[in-house]
């Protein structure tokens, strides 16, 4: 046995919401090798003091854009428009591999020192940023959002975001033993046109691999292409085959009922993000509409331009926060089912449902050890609550992926923090925010 | 002087938003002292190294319960009479003066150990509330909340919440030069009948005391008043004087546009509690309203029950997407006027504006630092909107009150937490949970 876990409250988010209170739990290879009520008999090579700590599954964000940390809180209080085509994209422009792998360990950093042990992907210079999820430790799903609007004149194989992804798909995909999988993504059914769809669809049907794009996130987005094609965004993706393969959809904020009922038959997951809707006041989503549909709804923090943290347990309370103030219902999204947005069902978006999600025999050792011996958790009359409504990302102590420690009291074993520091100072902040030349000369 | 904290960054939240970068700030006789670039001539007995932190003003959390941090996270997701009626209420009977002491220490460690100087407490026991504030060395209006509902029955010198009020008055009203102070609190419009108001609002005109109510809280408190005498809540209460001293009105989310102009009109803060409101499902409360109207409009955590922590960074970022939410205006409330709400507008409406809720030279040191040298504060282009969007009570690494170090690095200097957690659980903790006779008969 490597690791053994002592004298700790469990939260398995299993099929029955096992509880365990004063337990053990051992790692061997990477595995959850036994929980119990009584030290095993095997010696462990680490004992990790449990104590008045919370051992809970690793969270899993399932839409999220990591090298943006470099633009954390550069644009704020703006309309989406102006936000994004004068702020956001000038500055994404002047990516590139370097910055955007400085940026995602940072980004990887903040993830683990919040409890997140996998994350669901979207950018570009991916392959920068499956050199950092390969060093980090940390479990990703990486997609390289493609934009298009070439019409007739695309053409797959010479397009860059298309050879990028293929690029990716023949690296990185299965890296690790399936730590890093590689998604097809579709950034949104308003950046792009059909022949994209098409060629993507097809691509992910023959390789086997699923889909990440945007959906109805803004009502304008919707309302658009209701009016110039007669479908909305779910319906005309579905005719263009994208949710062949199973998909994550971020945002859904604008799905009609009938859009629910489709996506929950095609297998589509939706990831709310709370957070970032609220911020760029982009509407409210209809979570339990979503779940009484049949759909699978999880949980992104989306990029930390629109939150502007990565800390997974502030979305577990928005999420149901908002719905009880969407609904007037104090009783819509209850604890337990934000918690498993944030678990179980991130995990089956990923695909991963076999292996994380819960804590449970034979599962990866993916776990998050909370730290409960504070003022602001104390008394304790119900974990779940704790979890939900008291708990913030900074009460965790330690996260580990696959029974390695990626982060404990303030350390990132894998990350050499002050050396990405230096590279987001000396290279990344100058490069993404030099003056064009263009604007120089202006 | 006292204390000089070095090479510190500063968010004076002064009337220009003064910022100063690696500046010095001394503290003398718990006065702010001195702000500049340079180190002061006269040598401070006390240094604190404040590099890579950011200097601001404590924050003021203008509507608390803090002794039902004994209930934190009891009973969550359900009803709001079911809630109040066959769960919260029949705890709170138990309770007693020594519950309450040991409830208000933790709920006071929490405050500071979240940033908060000041709040304005609004519950019963006072006596003990204000023996715990003293001690900790907090700040806080502390008002007797009154239900009443005896009609011509009711007895003023006999009424048992009154006398304890009159008692607190007497006994406590600015003790250590105003540390403390003594509001009047008439519960709500909807927990009481105007032999009450009529009695407070005369006690308080008379005395120069503040006024501390719950406010439109519920759409069926406010509809009831309308429908029981054809007056809203707030025109009610107004006509029996109960505004003729400024007043603290908690919620405030179903006041008509009438009764925002009215309260503007009347000087009444209103006290925004967005956590608690969508937690409650009470609705969502106009704040771009009420500030167009001219209202005071300032932040609370309500207590944990509804919350469930007293982090009032988590109601400042919630302040701002909740507002950007409601109007679909992503520029409404934006960093600085969130912040605003949570300092200056504080302070305003706890009478105290003269004293703290800005740095300035000859203002209390009330002061709090955050540690920006985190990942998820890193980089760092806007200070406000980090201190809104990315930061959190857990960043906080000191708050001072009146230049006394009140917390630092996860001790409380004026605060016995084992002593606390010991009477919370030796005797608190069983007293507030203690089946009744009639319920053990049962």
């Amino acid at each position: 046995m490597d690791t053994l876990i002592t004298h700790v409250n469990i939260v398995t988010m299993d099929e029955r919401m096992s509880m365990w209170t004063d337990a053990f739990l051992g790692v061997t290879d990477g595995k959850i090798a036994y929980i119990g009520k009584k030290a095993p008999e095997e010696k462990p090579a680490t004992i990790i003091d449990g104590t008045g700590m919370v051992l809970m599954p690793g969270l899993i964000n399932a839409h999220t854009h990591l090298p943006m940390s470099v633009l954390r809180g550069y644009a704020d209080d703006l309309k989406l428009q102006d936000w994004l085509e004068n702020q956001i994209w000038p500055r994404e422009a002047h990516m590139d591999d370097r910055c955007v792998k400085a940026a995602t360990l940072l980004g990887i950093a903040e993830c683990l020192r919040f409890g997140v042990t996998s994350v669901s992907e979207m950018y570009d210079h991916c392959g920068a940023i499956c050199e950092a999820v390969a060093e980090s430790g940390i479990k990703a799903n990486v997609a390289r959002g493609t934009t298009m609007f070439l019409g007739d004149d695309f053409d797959f194989e010479k397009f860059p975001a298309c050879r990028e992804m293929m690029d990716i798909h023949k690296k990185w995909a299965g890296y690790d033993n399936g730590r890093i999988k590689i998604d097809v993504s579709i950034h949104g059914e308003y950046t792009s046109s059909y022949q994209l769809w098409d060629a993507y669809a097809e691509y992910a049907i023959n390789e086997g691999l699923q889909m990440h794009v945007h959906l109805s996130e803004t009502k304008k987005e919707h309302d658009e292409c209701v009016e110039r094609c007669g479908l909305t965004p779910a319906q005309v993706l579905d005719c263009h085959h994208v949710f062949d393969v199973p998909t994550t959809a971020a945002h859904c904020i604008w799905l009609t009922e009938d859009d629910m009922k489709l996506l929950a038959k095609r297998r589509v997951s939706a990831v709310h993000c709370p957070v970032s809707n609220m911020k760029l006041a982009s509407g409210f989503a209809d979570v339990m509409g979503m779940v009484k549909a049949g759909m699978n709804v999880c949980l992104g923090t989306d990029s930390v331009a629109s939150n502007n943290n990565l800390d997974l347990f502030e979305e577990i309370k928005a999420a149901a926060l908002m719905a009880k103030a969407k609904t007037g219902d104090p009783t819509a999204v209850p604890a337990e089912a934000a918690l498993m947005m944030a678990t179980v069902c991130g995990a089956k978006a990923q695909g991963r449902e076999k292996e994380c999600g819960m804590i449970k025999e034979g599962m990866d050792a993916d776990l998050i050890l909370l730290d409960f011996n504070q003022p602001h958790l104390i008394p304790c009359h119900n974990v779940l609550s704790h979890l939900v409504y008291a708990v913030s990302g900074h009460d965790v102590a330690m996260t580990m992926v696959r029974g390695k420690v990626l982060y404990m009291d303030g350390r990132f074993p894998t990350i050499d923090l002050p050396a990405v520091m230096k590279e987001l100072h000396d290279y990344a902040i100058p490069t993404v925010f030099r003056e064009d030349e263009k604007e120089s000369a202006e």
